[in-house]
């Protein structure tokens, strides 16, 4: 590693990801923040914006020339709404990170039927790679675009997809609980504090458009409902499966995750206050008389969102796949 | 009493002290729900607007006959929406608990500077009585019209007025913070869960609107300091003052309040869980070499607004001043 | 009724439970407190112990002559540690609703094996009645012995039962979430603040004491995971159930409710704060490609605890069954 | 900087401090962990005690000769419980950073009355140099033992110590509000989450023992009034004060902070959340009419504790000061 830093840009800044990414991205030892960009705050300084942010940037157009001279550029926009910015940047060999649903699926009608939409680049979606960092490192190295994955989906594929993969899993239920900032940003009566404090609550029966994406990476039909927690921060998803051979489930987690810094498969029932505020992954698995549950917990904004995709980063340009990601959890 | 239960109006029922009151009025036993008003919800049942509401009552407009054939109207809408309306309704013999800052002043000249408007109905200020039920009470039992206190001003009020009447207090500084539900009903990112939980802040330094009403209430200036604290209910408020004789103090709070229900002046420190989703005010007071500190402890939609509006009704109608307001806090 | 009131013990009033037994017995419009124990505060003042309570009454020994002239007695102690008192109790005519797990199991073995104890008492179960309100109300009216029910039990019998007798739902799986009060008073690290708040987790897999509770009722075996949310109050608990048809499942739930007034079966999606601080269980249920999902909510200290405790009170002394006991939410 | 970390000891790694600091030092670019103490752990794995930590050591005796080989250790035991081990190790040559209050006053006759102690080294504390980094810079580069500021007190001086210094406060009331986790890991009921969530009170009026250091420091008597906020981190301390003087308040503040990365002072109000899990402080001042209000937020744990810890220790060995600190604020 030479001293040019890695150039970075993030478009969609506004949000929760993108504030995190720029968070990250500031006090990354191998990358530096080069433009930001946010519809609603064009001109304004970043610290003005955001008073959590010392940041000293400025907010510009999405259109900026800036993000074509960056060596990566994280896109954090909504379903479809930067799909054709991608190809734009990708079609002038800037590498993306997408954090959208928009290159996710290998299928792009299953996609389209999701979201309710017709995708405007179906041709990118071939060379888009899913950016599950511990799944796909090899083909995520060397991609020109990396979909990164739900956050939903993260939670319940790092301890199901070896399992589905080995045919040791099936009828798969996905009991989900999300902090509120999965939500994203909201001037909305129905995400104020007092209509969540002290409150809980499902949503998206039967239809969570998280369900299909999980669906197509398993290879199997899950059942998935989320529901929402009174806490920022954070995913545990219970998941339910029918099994028949306890041993092989254990084996086949601890091969598949033995070595990796961010993915803790343990004994001990993960919390989200063991991976609040990190880039970690912890999950246990229980069996008894056929029956399998696997607890597993992410912080929704990090493993869920920015952290995997600065993780994808590090993996794209060679650097210390750890490198600028919290692994310790602070109380 | 007889069987005939007293006939109650809502106008201005779909904020968090309107729901409050229906709540109240809907199970107190000697009080009925006849009409209750909402702009937005016209038209809509009450259940069906809030499912936590099992109340059979259909939202109707503030302008409904029914409400002229009520014995008692709150109205309680925002500052000066509703001041025309109070009038109509007194003017044709109709009681009138108004929770807004419309008549609470006596000098009408610092409510319109205070607001920023012209009051619509000066003269009804002279006829209106302020309901602080425990100095007031006598007032209150023959009040046409009632304008029920400020939820921060009752959190100062009731330990501060009989100090200040017996010249045992000065210089007072009054260190308040609030649950957020004080805020009203809000859609607006400042207010979101993800903006509130695990913050905290102070706001209106030396320009709150209840710094004028205590100042009044209490015959010298105030200095008042809101904060926000991230609790849905209550208030707990921290008043300095300078004081030359404790034992006055104290004998002068223990007689004031001897006989209280709602009131409860404590050598015990008192907590906002102590009386959150009660009536009731908790109180203490230490003085230490000539600084005096009073703290106290209300439940802001309650005590601070819908359970002294009830409170006021029982006065004014000369039933048991404690019919349908709770006292004791759950856990 | 005349204007006697009923005469009312609680054995064990210094629990999350205990104490809101103390709060709404001293609320209700037909009952009244006569003796209260608890162990650690024998001899002291109610609200010295518990400011947050206004109750005129001190805590005596379990072993007092007041509880043998009571008409009921509510006794929450621990699991056995209240057995024998029970029998005693009513051995001499004294009625009992019992909120321990001692009296809930037909199967006086399955008990044994789940709390790894001998039942003291074995005679007293056979003439128990499990004091699930809407489904054994006849029963309950002339019962010597109630047993009440377990909070997570409630939150899921009272979906499943109908349609397990109807045999329109197998293979279920009920994915619990719990407000910290279910756990009792604590002083404990696991139980701090610092460990819970903005956390959640996953606790007793496969070996919940509530899980055999449930499957006796219900005469199937199900699956039960709960979980620890950041709340005070409230259950909520997701209902995964195989089932063939729809429209049965549908009108068998209806017509089982139709009239209760603590038992909302609705199409909104319920959440807990709708039914926290009330009797209220509402529950929603959506079935799609034969699998079904109950959604459904209780206060885990009222409807799972306390408030049914009075609801069975209510009914065993003929009176309103509403009696005491709130619907409506606050916010 | 060559390639040697600073070795770092821990004593007193269990607590909430200590934990912080492993996880600081941990992820600190120039120094490394080589020995952490707890009495109540010793022999067992950081990582199998704290879930949330992935570090990789095992919790030793405080005596252990390791904490001899360090270059700097941190003592974080309660008051008097370190201060004989903090005099064996600088006796050796070892520098210490105290969190304790035991070196942090020049007068031993206030802390020894404060604390109700007898010092067991008043010798070290002429030598120890109080650890509030933006004003004792110079002091601590060389400093062989630095006490760490109390939490509270930190709050407070860094808004009004340049003020006193410039006779431009008097009448300082400090009213503070503090995140839980700045009473230590607690084992009691009173720190239960059911305790303290929804709730909020004020304690330890004209008695805690910050107040004495905050005198001590400011050069007059502060009266100061914590209270406890329903949240994990953070203390905003709302400071009034007498002024003469509203220009020279500002310029006054503007001069001493203009170039400090960890220190704000700004117009914009701060709230908790703006520097929560960072190492900042914001303030900003507001006068009117004589009468100045300081509001002032840190994170207890980081500014307050384990942050400013290794802020010192950055100054004691020659570091960029800002690193491994954190400076921008997650939602």
């Amino acid at each position: 590693m030479n001293n040019t830093k890695i150039k970075v840009g993030i478009i969609g800044a506004n949000g929760y990801a993108g504030a995190e990414l720029m968070r990250l991205i500031a006090a990354h030892p191998f990358a530096e923040l080069r433009a930001v960009s946010s519809r609603a705050h064009i001109g304004k300084k970043v610290s003005d914006v955001f008073p959590a942010l010392a940041i000293d940037a400025d907010f510009t157009d999405m259109d900026s020339d800036e993000f074509y001279k960056c060596d990566i550029v994280f896109t954090a926009l909504p379903q479809t709404a930067g799909a054709a910015k991608v190809g734009a940047l990708t079609d002038k060999g800037v590498r993306v990170v997408d954090l959208s649903a928009d290159y996710r699926f290998d299928d792009v009608s299953i996609y389209e039927k999701t979201y309710g939409v017709t995708h405007p680049r179906p041709d990118l979606n071939k060379i888009a790679v899913y950016g599950l960092c511990e799944i796909n490192r090899k083909k995520i190295a060397s991609a020109a675009l990396v979909a990164n994955p739900g956050c939903y989906v993260t939670s319940v594929l790092l301890s199901m997809l070896p399992l589905c993969k080995a045919r040791l899993a099936s009828d798969i239920i996905a009991d989900s609980k999300s902090g509120v900032s999965g939500a994203g940003r909201k001037s909305d009566e129905a995400y104020s504090f007092c209509a969540l404090d002290e409150n809980f609550k499902a949503y998206g029966l039967f239809t969570h458009r998280h369900a299909p994406e999980m669906s197509e990476k398993l290879g199997q039909n899950v059942l998935f409902t989320p529901h929402l927690l009174p806490i920022k921060r954070g995913i545990l998803s219970t998941v339910y499966f029918d099994t028949a051979d306890e041993h092989a489930v254990k084996e086949t987690l601890q091969t598949a995750y033995a070595n990796e810094p961010f993915v803790t498969y343990t004994d001990t029932l993960p919390e989200i206050g063991f991976v609040a505020h990190t880039n970690r992954c912890m999950f246990s698995v229980r069996v008894c008389n056929g029956k399998g549950i696997a607890i597993s917990v992410i912080d929704n904004l990090l493993k869920g969102a920015a952290g995997q995709a600065v993780q994808n980063m590090n993996i794209m340009f060679g650097l210390d796949e750890t490198a600028g990601l919290p692994v310790d959890s602070p109380i």
